[in-house]
């Protein structure tokens, strides 16, 4: 199975809007014979993979697979028939299918005589496929958090500047983590002060993320932004009362989404975002911030993970990475779990979840 | 070396004003045969420990030691004269003495036809004595920041509420912490709003540090105050124009001190506040805050070393742990190195030492 979670983690950044999943087929001897991994949306599945591989050593052998095999017809037939047209014996799998459209396959299996074993590694098949769970068991896109700051928590000095608070591999890590995201996302405030790119760089066979710029007042983004360049895909989501003469500017270059304010608030309302984005099949969203608009998303608990680079510098004035997160008093702090911890270059890389359960949108 | 360098770390906490000094002697064959560390002022060194362990043996022998052996009659005789009445045919050492009463042991031993030789594991050995290096090498006491925030970088929530921001395992750390300080430092504002006691707790066999407060305008610390308690030594440093009807009410529970005040400044003079600690023989401080005095003492480039307990939690206002640097570009920020990254309980504790050389008092 750990063999089987390794496999599915090629599938990160290419599979979604479907889950990752890796699977090894073991002959009746219990040796391997075939290896799979679910690369993109419309070819074949793990399964289809590793049993094509084992071909005939597959007859009494057994299936491992990080997620409950499939029953439904989709793109592709239903894996669990698969499994058992190839004569498998015995299934072992990770973890549950909560998507109710495919879910079933172990149902479908143990009826066909085959042993079905669920649980083994699960937290580590959970782990690899967070994104994809979180979406279906929540309804919006997996919402990963990234800053990068100063060890007192700045992320600008207060002269506005910014570049570099983090090394050249921490900003390179972050390139690893927009190609594995379905989408990233940044405010007005970050579209208006350093006019981002936010694609993908240098990532061999990336594919490039959805940009998605939160722009309330259509006011950021500006015809010539770089978001704007063709590199990839773009988004840009206006208040629903900008008028269109406002956006035209900027329609040949983008989808101009609108959406309803946040009630009572400033910017957009964060599940309304999140639902737009979930409709275009996002899967997940890598947060770049700046601090407001971060702050948004944690008072609408809809952050899922963190991941902070922290480099080892002092300024002592400046915005820190999160604002307006509507929490006054520390017993009301959003408390989270570090999940791994480790240095990138000079600097530091934390990664935590949050302890309480994030909200539907 | 490794292991005299161990045994030079018992001496932490205790050995202070002196160095912490460890030493192992190897008989003429190579097998050790005597151990020894410095554990306090006025004791023996580290040398006559591990000679009258090693008694005969040490004739023809090997002493290897973490500091180049004093040359000087303090309160104890000369180790170097100590090294050539036991016999001893060799001499390793890791560092020279920088303290130009006491160097000049190695030419001692040399001229009395001892082989010696310096630098080995020289990194480690630094590390082990930062404290007093730092201290006979900048005229001024080894400053230790230590600050505890969330990962937005806040030691306090807007309400003010900061208990408790880490965790236990943190907060007994930190104990320890105080424990091998010989002062522990915090300013007005820390003082008013936590009132606290800034002794070490639970730390069997520990030292007390003295406990300082930087009060400059003698308004923080009333009588009452946790720091008053006679646990430990307490001193209050008051900016030199206070009368002294403002502190006499404080003066039979603490030493009162008058500096003067920083330069066009808040607060009082860095330089002479840590040269009134260092005549007091404090040659380690802990700094704890509150962010105005670690401002202070950033802008005063006298920050040798900074501890950040980290805690995976977010608020998103709030004080932040360090204000009023003097630091308005993100060129100039104070950079670091991270030299130990770790994780205390639920939360982490990173390391880090700055860049450029800090500055003499």
């Amino acid at each position: 199975m750990r063999r089987a979670v390794a496999l599915a983690a090629r599938g990160l950044g290419t599979a979604s809007p479907n889950p990752v999943v890796g699977c090894v087929v073991l002959d009746a001897t219990g040796a391997p014979v075939g290896e799979g991994w679910h690369r993109a949306a419309g070819g074949p599945h793990a399964e289809a993979h590793a049993l094509a591989e084992a071909g005939p050593a597959a007859r009494g052998g057994t299936a491992v697979v990080t997620l409950e095999p499939c029953a439904h017809t989709g793109r592709t037939g239903p894996c669990a028939r698969a499994l058992i047209a190839a004569g498998i014996a015995r299934v072992v799998y990770a973890v549950p299918d909560p998507d109710p459209t495919a879910s079933g396959g172990a149902a479908v299996l143990a009826a066909a005589g085959i042993d079905v074993a669920a649980g083994l590694l699960a937290d580590e098949a959970e782990a690899v496929n967070a994104a994809w769970l979180t979406a279906v068991r929540l309804g919006r896109p997996h919402v990963r958090w990234k800053y990068a700051a100063t060890l007192d928590g700045r992320v600008a000095a207060a002269d506005g500047t910014s570049r570099w608070i983090t090394s050249p591999e921490a900003r390179a890590d972050v390139h690893l983590l927009r190609a594995r995201a379905d989408a990233v996302l940044v405010g007005s405030g970050t579209a208006h002060a350093d006019d981002p790119h936010l694609a993908a760089r240098d990532i061999p066979g990336a594919r490039q993320p959805l940009r998605v710029v939160a722009d309330t007042e259509a006011a950021a983004v500006k015809p010539g932004a770089r978001v704007l360049d063709g590199a990839a895909p773009t988004l840009i989501a206006v208040a629903d009362d900008i008028p269109p003469e406002r956006t035209d500017p900027l329609a040949p270059h983008a989808e101009i989404v609108r959406l309803p304010r946040a009630p009572g608030g400033r910017g957009l309302d964060i599940p309304a975002l999140l639902a737009a984005l979930h409709a275009r099949d996002v899967r997940s969203v890598l947060l770049e911030g700046g601090p407001t608009l971060a702050g948004a998303f944690v008072a609408a608990h809809a952050v899922d993970e963190v991941i902070g680079y922290l480099a080892p510098a002092l300024i002592g004035e400046g915005p820190a990475a999160l604002t307006g997160a509507g929490i006054t008093t520390i017993a009301s702090a959003l408390r989270l779990r570090v999940t791994e911890l480790t240095r990138v270059g000079p600097d530091v890389r934390l990664t935590a979840v949050p302890t309480t359960v994030p909200q539907e949108s």
